[in-house]
């Protein structure tokens, strides 16, 4: 008996096909930013597994394995990093070749290698001090919310400090030239707690940032210290009405300085290169785009009353 | 040597018994919409893999394994897809399955099982258009942003394509006849990226979000191409104050038109089945629920100007 | 041949010791809120899976394995059921024993032990009425959005359903004395949807939030029955500009009363211990920080038209 | 700038090619036996899982999770068996459909679903009295070892008892018509224990390997009560040199009859239709080819005597 | 309209009752021997991932993570190896806990935790000289096998390596008075190898197996510098035809004693309290249960010379 | 109030820094044969993972997903086969860079990657004829095994044919010169199925092992068409009583020719460069070391009358 081939249930090469024709118009038509054959780009899924090992190397205690004790948590903390520093290596070496190939150089394998040795070398160095800025903005939540009961909690459940914890990491990535690997590591921090931070903006010591869903800061935003924010909070560029040519080169400075002990309330949003002076307060829902002196309280009444 | 019974350390009988009791009184107080014995509704988890199975096929060499190449890319398009396909064919089956009893129905089970491959079979025949105008998005992000570095990059990072590729595959679905699964698949957008666009949604070529935490997109909304968005824009149904009787009917027109080339700015509003004019740019926190034609621009003040 | 060592690719006996000092300098620093050694605190990802058996053993058919049926679903009630609650015991324990630390209390580990199972025990009662509470928050939703088309898929797909199974949750644990865990709870909602709900809030019967995105309500919020929600909306303290001393005491009434039937619409502040009176509507970005009588409609328009 | 595309690092189409001819090839000869478009066969790990399902419903507190309790004992057996009994219906309705293709025939899929049920249904009435035949094979290797030190240990660590959890699960599978999974799970056990007794096999109560290693039990063997068996002991078919006609009919009874409480140490081969009288103790590395009346004591020089 | 119930497959609830009744009749029959109610035994799967760890930690840069350096290997191996013995203090208190209530005895459970401590410390002190045994033995393959091409090589393939690295951690769990644990890793490599070494088995330095399936090592065997063994060789016990009471006594010294420098060839069988000579050599599939002196070497053809 | 220490359970670092000493004896003592610092070993776990896709690629309906059709067959295997290759690369570099660190040598890690290329390139070119092979095994095992009720049952169940799949692979690495990949493919065969075959040995098609447990064929050994072994079947090097000088060269030819159509019974033992003649009969237990000419058939009895 001769079974009969089984029926193709739908034309698996005729979509192929379509799918790969798709592809070569994209290619040919889009050559200089396109996509071109057999390159890689830094994956998602491991820098997500570098920022677990990271937390837990810089916060053994806390974000580390449950059952750790003091006498042996350098063990675990020089594993930890090193098995860290290891694949963020790869990582690196991934977007240094595909800066290049976008370039359309070819260097030397090694010397790619190298520039990603080094600089995870210089992020390397980079993380007790990072530690001990986020000791400030853990203390900074601590006190600066009544409801929070211990500096461990804090670490454990406030979506702020999850997102700085990301910020501090990805904005040294951005620093020493990784900005694809830090804008990755952003929006990690941007799809679990909803506070998207450029990793180029510059911030102070003890930063609060509470609730904090629907917050923006922009990539030339500059925050001194003990800055507090609330949740929809945008520190974004006056693209509007002034800006509307369409060709904003960039790097220029176009967000705003948002001074020390400044405090910006829900919904509030500054935009611009605009300076909000040291211990400023913004009230809810303000829509500012000028500077404001040191000590500064702005509210929607205010700001109507100027009409 | 006779062991003491180990003591139970709560009733669970007990609880059982009450939660089944729950059951009970919910199936019988409502039978209508109520669950019925032994169904079975489509998976989120089956469906999150089939779209990162999807995305792969269709971005293989930025979405895909990292060690693709050009070379070996169709045997990767091919398998997955296939892998995809497969199993949506499950998750259609258990929709229509769904809608039938919802109705009360109970059609031959091949039925269903034919209609469940031909809503598939003509969904994988959208796929190859799906990929196009999904790079029309790709380069709306990439020419819109300053900030973007590679088209590669944006398919990485930017939630906005992230919910656009959902979105896409979504309102396929929805427009097969799937409108749960396609539900199913606009929620897992909206969890990872605080997008929220309904399925049903009619949005057109070269569409961009920036940021986007916040936007809602509803089900009637008709957006034209080239069209850009920022975070927490709402193009919502006018409900209040004006459509207070409460008996909405479903499937009415009554989110807005939003025609080529118009850009809202962060936190606007639109409600109601208006029409936002060709190239109109409205503003941050800007309340809107009437028409405005082309080449409008509007702002908090422009609006305020006028009371 | 003697090989030469590997050269290491970092220092990594310095910059542990250089984290050592960093943590040493913590701990030295803030002795009395600061962590101590050999501590374990509750875990993140046991919760997690503990909300997930939860969740099956309330909604067997619609959130448990996919082929239950009604003759077996006892058997996974229970099974589920005991093995979720085991596992609360040793999250309860770990944050009792948490709280004892920070008292610099040291009791016998079989009272911490005791107290954790009989909060568990307590916890176990309270499931049954928590699944009644959330079929009528299931049935508002139902009947509250015309596009919803059945009552399974509301609990499959609605962001504010989700939020919800956990809030009833974590209030429970909150009221029976375990608030971090309760915490923990409502930050993987947070995180999952962008709903903010602390878990010391109280909410009445037949709750409903609409899409949800930067949803917060506070910790002493209390919300009547049959209450309707949509995305953005605050429910917040009145900490500016009244405010302003900053030695806020923990525990003080803060929040908005909402009473029965209110609806209040996107973007919509509410701050302060002030009362919306039953059956009011609050329109969309409405700021308001004093009470309303009931059957109030406060709109934008109606708030400026008394300045 | 136009890269060039990736080199591909080894012919992959050719390959594919010439696989697909290999495949061809097999196909066109040998269709009778051969495979055919589109079947599935049952799978190996899927079995797997069953079994340790199966375990653990017939023996929860030892072969189940390690906290349960007397009390939570049947909500776990009932969840686990229905579990491990609804996924043996997919792979019996596999092995029913395979046989049928071999036959050429083609019955509609709801009868061979029916059948797969009934199956199903019949090997779970055998459950609990398998359960009993299982506590006499652990008394039995509890008593035969002296170095046991409690029945908890036996079904811990014996691969004895490994094998005949197995054989006895597989032998009833093979009972009732289902002989392909039978075989799958004896090799499952031959794997993992090194001993191999065939599913068709029937073995009585009180059961004991010791050791186990190179251990082989014909399908036709028929073995009583109280039987004991060290490592590397055959019960096999005497092929040679009386049957080298080389057309051995399959069914028939051509492996031993080991009569009640019959011992057979290390290495003795017995092969052939032939009778071990009750009681009899065959001694290491014996070969018999002949029946021995009970009571028999056979030993290397027993028999060596004799030529 | 009101669905049917589902139809229950099989009666669940009967199968569940007789599985029960099984349970009960057990339990009650052999109360002495038999399980009682809430008991844990030691998990299999947990000595397995223990084995895991300690294997990294003795040999870090063969068995430990492929990408190890030298200047990391300390970190590695102290936070595996902390690891390791954290989760053995926990098995290790489940089987002191199952030997007191086979005792019938039932200490406090501080008692149990502190026994379980002190047992693993001192085990933990056994490590490094066990590490050094384990070099002869890696020394012993490499020379005694012309095929080795470098020790690294041993480590990776050997299935006797991998039995000796089971065992020397086995036995020193069994003479610390954790025989349980010990059958288990013991079990553990008889799975894997196909050799069955008890864990009560003392053997000296420079123990080489080679091939090893179906190779059997007794309890009370005594195995001296450098001795080699091939497959299937087995050290047992006489128990045949001079010790057929059947009422052997547990602890006796019943195995064979191995001088140094003993080769024993394939097949070969050793019984009873024997003494092998130093240096003597035993040709494949002999079989001998009396003593050899020094400097033997006994083959099949010397022995049947004899008769 | 200050915090205790948390007491060390164990000295950590005493038993670290002992282990660490034992490693730096043992490299020092033997340096020539030692491991050297930062070296990496190909991985056990990445060749499991290499064959399972190599077996899918080969035997794509039998090995491969279990809902592949003939129409999806091609993209499967070139993703699969693509994918195995790759990971076969890596692993091949391993072995060739621990190749020439053995010799002491250092070439440029370019030289090292060009060849664990080129000997992929052809490995994978053997592949076709290697399935070619696996066929005529299959129809061996099933014509030679009347239990056998179809060829698909042979490929899924049968140990012989499993340990020959991983066969034919390790003797194509082995000739392509990775013998420590072949060594390394055959352990898992030995270990998942008893049967030892060096990657060595040369084996002619429609090769069938039955039952296998215990079987052990040399390196050199060499063995025609058609030939049949049983379980427990030794093919040794004869270095007893005749070879004793202890100095064996590596290479030499030392293992049995058996020619085409030899039938080999259970635990029988065959010994030396001897050639067991074609269509010769060898019996169960049969030890022999000498040549024996075509058409023989020996029995243990017709070995014992000639003396």
């Amino acid at each position: 008996m001769t079974l009969p081939p089984a029926i193709p249930p739908w034309p698996l090469d005729h979509i192929v096909a379509e799918l790969r024709a798709a592809r070569s118009d994209w290619r040919s038509r889009d050559q200089r930013a396109g996509e071109s054959g057999g390159r890689e780009l830094p994956s998602r899924e491991a820098l997500r597994c570098i920022l677990r090992e990271l937390s837990g190397a810089l916060f053994p205690m806390r974000l580390g394995p449950a059952d750790l004790r003091q006498d042996s948590e350098d063990y675990y903390v020089g594993h930890t990093l090193d098995s860290a520093l290891k694949a963020l290596v790869q990582q690196a070496k991934l977007e240094l070749q595909h800066v290049q190939r976008q370039l359309g150089e070819s260097p030397a394998a090694s010397a790619v290698e190298t520039l990603a040795l080094q600089t995870v070398q210089a992020f390397a160095a980079t993380l007790p001090g990072l530690r001990r800025l986020l000791d400030t903005d853990t203390l900074a939540a601590f006190t600066g919310d009544p409801a929070a009961r211990s500096v461990d909690e804090v670490l454990l459940c406030y979506p702020g400090l999850t997102a700085l914890i990301h910020h501090r990491i990805a904005h040294s990535l951005y620093r020493l030239g990784l900005p694809l690997l830090g804008r990755i590591v952003a929006e990690a921090a941007h799809s679990e707690t909803g506070i998207d931070i450029h990793p180029g903006a510059q911030i102070g010591a003890g930063f609060f940032i509470d609730h904090g869903t629907g917050v923006v800061i922009g990539e030339t935003a500059v925050i001194g210290e003990r800055v507090r924010l609330y949740q929809n909070v945008t520190l974004g560029a006056k693209s509007f009405p002034t800006d509307d040519d369409g060709s904003l080169k960039k790097g220029l400075a176009r967000h705003p300085i948002v001074e020390d002990e400044v405090v910006i309330y829900a919904g509030a949003t500054v935009l611009g290169r605009v300076t909000i002076g040291r211990g400023s307060v913004i009230g809810g829902n303000v829509w500012l785009t000028n500077s404001v002196p040191p000590g500064s309280v702005i509210t929607q009444a205010s700001l109507q009353s100027n009409c």
